[in-house]
């Protein structure tokens, strides 16, 4: 399975294929990580629907974007009770902290960051997707196809989104690529579906 | 247009007329603080799905009603955009903050008190769309019948969750029943979807 060429093209890494085998032997802590990031994804934007109501195309947009998470939770979640695998803390890696790290905190930098990022998650998770699907059983590959239309139209969301709020985002989106290429691409101590491979 | 009996039977009083008499002449305002009610409730559902993230038919049940929250959402604005209202600040009458503070602080009464009033709100809207429809404009009316039916069904979602974390719950139900009751019928200084009526 091909990673989508405008993906490609955005990431400033290649997932390392240390984290794929790790993910290969870590099936159910990766699906139950994953249905906790279907959540937040769906949070996150609801968040932003709260903290921008004054932006009524964000809104909308966004509030689709946010229905899709959930049903990505519920599907994921299907996969994990038919798995019988049972629930666990989710574990916590650098990866979203960090991001968040590297946005600005004043307006409208904070926005467009924000979205950024947005558009940085929602890619790795396509090309994870994309990675992941041959080498895992037949109905998690199923999934993970289906998923990854999705996935990289939220990409195209969140990065259209932040150029209407400033047109000249390149070199900011630059910076941001670098500092989520070092996150998704550094060893890392916990695995997660956005971790960095073992330390 | 009826309001569904299991909805008159559980709701401990009818909104009063001079709310409803308000509601028809504050129609953008209605609209806006509509608008915002559903994004809550969505948001609600999903801060829910993180507290308890253990009970799987509870993450499943909300994560669905959820995105039938946000595709509200969507439906209101776009009313509110047809209708060329602009947006501004939604009020805050005293309604989910009295149900808020009403609920028990300890587990596991905080979460059976949690989807009771999860119960009440939801039936409360439901009563409302049924007496505003006959009343309002063709377009939002038809969106009002058509909401009608979703929040029932959220009404009983959040009502068989709270008897599946407490079969005997019928004695805290009537407490809060009234508690929500005083809320929406007694005076209110401000005009929003769930206050009382103009003090």
């Amino acid at each position: 399975m091909t990673i989508p060429a405008p993906i490609e093209d955005f990431l400033g890494c290649r997932t390392p294929e240390t984290w794929v085998r790790m993910a290969k032997q870590r099936l159910p802590e990766l699906l139950l990580d994953h249905a906790n990031c279907e959540k937040k994804a769906a949070s996150t934007a609801l968040s932003l629907m709260f903290r921008y109501p004054q932006h009524d195309k964000l809104a909308t947009r966004l509030s689709k974007l946010a229905r899709e998470e959930l049903r990505h939770f519920e599907q994921v979640s299907r996969l994990i009770r038919a798995r019988g695998i049972r629930h666990a803390r989710a574990p916590v890696s650098g990866y979203a902290a960090g991001l968040r790290e590297a946005c600005r905190n004043n307006e409208p930098g904070r926005l467009v960051d924000t979205l950024i990022t947005g558009a940085l998650i929602e890619a790795r998770s396509c090309e994870r997707f994309a990675l992941l699907a041959p080498q895992l059983p037949a109905d998690v590959a199923a999934l993970y196809r289906g998923l990854l239309a999705s996935e990289q139209r939220h990409f195209e969301v969140y990065l259209s989104l932040a150029r209407e709020f400033d047109a000249r985002i390149d070199n900011r989106v630059a910076e941001l690529v670098a500092v989520e290429a070092k996150l998704a691409s550094g060893p890392d101590t916990v695995f997660a579906f956005h971790s960095g491979p073992p330390a």
